[in-house]
């Protein structure tokens, strides 16, 4: 199994084989991938919803421009970015330090306070705005281990967001970013048979 | 090789050995990686410079807290967000019809109409925004990419954008938004001894 062997298998399934379950294993792979996905001071501003429950999934396709995938799929991660940016640093030195206040105090302050300078200065919307990017980086994450064990997937950005945040329930420090249905592919999706589309290399990318 | 299988031994590497270099097979895998990330509509509304020259690397790390990664490793990956909404997506079409404006008029039309008033019903400002989630996608697949490999890298946003846009001679269109040194690991580099902070799984994801 390799990620880079499966960058032309993978593609955005819109039709998904609703009988086809993932495996326990399989999906907390892809769990394990959006946890320890790099972020910017390792604060991790940023949440998921994994959404099982029909009723939920069924609201939500409801304000996603009623695609089936989020119906057919086996289940879809919610991405979320997050504005609690203070209570947030807190956890984090809090389960840093293992609770000890003592530590968390003498060796851990240089570090506590240049993480909290620098992601503090983000006004609430910039901090959503540059919270959305580490749940980004953590999205393709979550893309390359799905395509590393053959699990489809299809990221979508096509849904009303403050919406689906009213049907998780969601409070205000959170946002719906992206989502991800991830299940197995119906082989009659049509878009299987479309070639993908990429620009050429020299498009993307210039050497210097 | 396994991206999931070197979740844990990839790191931000803080010190690179600058006297290694990574193959030219494994560069352009990485390339591959971050050519094939999807993006929304595929549109792919981000660039990025691959920076080999010492002397730029030099003017970039005085613009970057004199991070020692951008000169100590062998190349640095300089992820750009795009504002030039209407001319990629020009450049998309006429590419995805092979330069045939017949084929463009008749069978993409629909698909063109829908993503020029999906992308361009951002202002400027928000374009950037939504172009920089997309290169922090990307940013993940080279970074899955690199751990396939056992490549080092580090994801770095502690740099003066606007003086890197300058010292890379970039036009208005791009704005750097993430940098990613790729090389190896110095077996000396004390960040090798720390472990890894991440949030417990109930910390980062809900199930619902």
């Amino acid at each position: 199994m390799s990620f880079l062997e499966n960058l032309n298998w993978r593609y955005a399934t819109k039709k998904f084989d609703s009988t086809k379950k993932v495996s326990d294993e399989n999906l907390q792979k892809i769990r394990d991938a959006i946890r320890m996905a790099p972020t910017s001071f390792g604060v991790q501003m940023f949440s998921v919803i994994e959404v099982v429950d029909t009723e939920i999934r069924n609201k939500i396709k409801d304000v996603a421009w009623k695609q089936s995938q989020i119906t057919d799929s086996d289940r879809v991660f919610v991405f979320l970015s997050r504005n609690d940016g203070e209570a947030r640093i807190d956890k984090m030195f809090a389960e840093m330090s293992g609770g000890n206040e003592e530590v968390r105090k003498n060796s851990l302050k240089e570090y506590e306070d240049m993480v909290r300078s620098s992601v503090l200065r983000h006004d609430p919307k910039d901090l959503l705005n540059w919270s959305a990017k580490q749940a980004y980086l953590a999205l393709g994450f979550a893309l390359a281990a799905a395509a590393e064990l053959n699990v489809d997937s299809c990221p979508m950005e096509g849904f009303d967001a403050t919406k689906v945040k009213e049907i998780l329930g969601l409070g205000d420090e959170f946002m719906p970013v992206v989502m991800l249905p991830v299940g197995y592919r119906d082989e009659t999706d049509e878009y299987l048979k479309k070639s993908k589309f990429r620009f050429p290399e020299s498009e993307i990318l210039i050497k210097k």
